[in-house]
């Protein structure tokens, strides 16, 4: 991964060391139960190559002595000949990623050598209080061969002295790039600024790169992406439609209408929205923005509440409020 | 109206020059045709007083000579006595705003004396090219007694040059506000800086202040709106709900959530979405984010060919595409 960052971004300009990550099965598998339909994925991972997406990411590594693969879609676990029957031995630019959550992968056994894997990228998912096992982990795949990033969630809860600290070991370690998450949807721009900076200064002085996960709540996922973008961050993460847990995340194809790298075309994915994205929802999958979202993440709150309201076909945000504010 | 900036605008601190305009129902009435009930109007009027909102917008002064009275909810002429009998003599701190478009308003009749009435704020609307006629209408209304505003819409479309004269005309105006429109939706936040600086600098040499009015087709309007405000903007434009043209405008909800003044209290304004928004949905009121509005806005194109794609319920997106690209 180039570690080199363009000295100057500005709009009409386009950087090289910018990546984009499509985490629509990741992510959106979370709304859905990671039950995509073959043709579903297959149509997505052509839509990605057209579009000039960079990485896409198939789903979790999730441990199946932990989870019932009878429960849920396969793309929680991503079998290497699952992705396989797929993407072949992907004779493609677009490259391969799977996520691994700290505490809930078997990783020993179920992330196999590189040389045996269509994967390119793992992505460890950690809370800041895990960072020492997401570096086994990381030190782990490095040494398998993969290029690696690792996922600080629910940063708008971590203080700042514990966030420095992660880092600063995160900055000694193998790991690639180490992203920006903001899992619950409550930073304004002008925070995304100073703490891409932050992030940026740490990952640029041990020659690693830094990402961006962003989250919908306020309706901020894509100004907070290209926000960071704007201040050195290179690695993007975005949906096709926003799909994602609860608020969801940075639509894609406004992502890639803003980028101006001519490498990038939204129109491929505009055209795989009006394919499936469209069908998905009148099926009944839902994400994006409303109201008890925009509550969750003002009070800076994990969004399971709001799912479950809105699933609950409830709208009474008052009681929704009183409930949260109960939980501080 | 204060001309006078706070120096540092911070994320925690807040600036007493800071004004926020509700304008659902004019913005909101181009979805609905102004056929808002009486209950609706009542119940935002006292929302907004208990927000701490300073302006709320009942609509346009619209010629009635232009448009027949029988087509249209009587919002979009905004009769004084249709606002007393929401208002009384609005005995509150709720200052009253009325839109005017230059060409499409009697208004020497059509806008009475302060004295006689219960507005106090008149918004100019105008095209660049009219603002000689937005300039006489300014001096009007500032000599029958009331705040004014002008609004300069669709300034993604105009040069820079004219912009600049256009400006350095209005400031030697008795305008009190000169407003930053973002018509199509088409601006991003870095551009949104660059813009507010230049506004305010002129506006301020002259004693005047900027106001912001943003669209939501790249889902930048709540990012735009506090992106300018970052930057001096002051009087900041939204809608409950986002509710306005084709993808609407900066949600009310989450910029009174935002602002630092504890004056401000999202919680009566999700409250009244709670009553009035998902009904008037329901019973088919569209507007917010979706991909043809996308569509117009990252094109710079007016968003009447996207409102009928969406009323014509097509979802040919990439026709559309093709469509708006043989417009340019």
């Amino acid at each position: 991964m180039s570690t080199k960052n363009c000295n100057e971004r500005t709009l009409m300009d386009y950087c090289p060391d910018i990546k984009v990550l499509d985490c629509t099965m990741r992510d959106g598998g979370l709304v859905n139960n990671f039950a995509f339909t073959d043709e579903f994925v297959k149509d997505l991972y052509q839509a990605n190559i057209k579009a000039g997406v960079d990485y896409m990411e198939f789903g979790y590594k999730a441990s199946k002595e932990q989870f019932d693969p009878k429960e849920f879609g396969k793309w929680k676990f991503c079998n290497e000949e699952d992705i396989r029957a797929i993407v072949g031995e992907n004779d493609s630019p677009l490259k391969i990623s799977v996520m691994a959550d700290v505490g809930r992968c078997d990783y020993k056994k179920d992330i196999l050598p590189k040389k045996d894997s269509v994967i390119d990228m793992v992505r460890v998912a950690t809370y800041i209080h895990q960072i020492p096992a997401a570096i086994e982990m990381i030190e782990d795949f490095k040494k398998k061969g993969y290029e690696v990033t690792v996922n600080i969630m629910a940063v708008s809860k971590v203080n700042t002295d514990d966030l420095d600290a992660g880092l600063k070991l995160l900055a000694r370690s193998s790991v690639d790039a180490i992203y920006l998450v903001d899992s619950f949807g409550y930073f304004y721009p002008e925070q995304i600024t100073k703490l891409a900076k932050k992030y940026v200064d740490i990952a640029e002085a041990s020659g690693k790169v830094v990402g961006i996960h962003a989250h919908n709540n306020q309706q901020l996922a894509f100004a907070n992406t290209i926000e960071a973008c704007r201040n050195g961050v290179s690695l993007l993460d975005a949906t096709v439609s926003g799909m994602g847990r609860g608020a969801g995340n940075c639509f894609m194809e406004s992502l890639l209408s803003f980028l101006k790298n001519p490498k990038y075309n939204e129109t491929p994915i505009i055209d795989f929205v009006e394919k499936h994205m469209l069908k998905i929802k009148e099926e009944g999958a839902v994400w994006g923005y409303d109201i008890p979202y925009l509550l969750t993440g003002i009070l800076n709150s994990h969004p399971s509440t709001a799912i479950n309201f809105i699933k609950d076909k409830r709208t009474d945000y008052g009681k929704l409020r009183q409930e949260l504010m109960d939980m501080e």
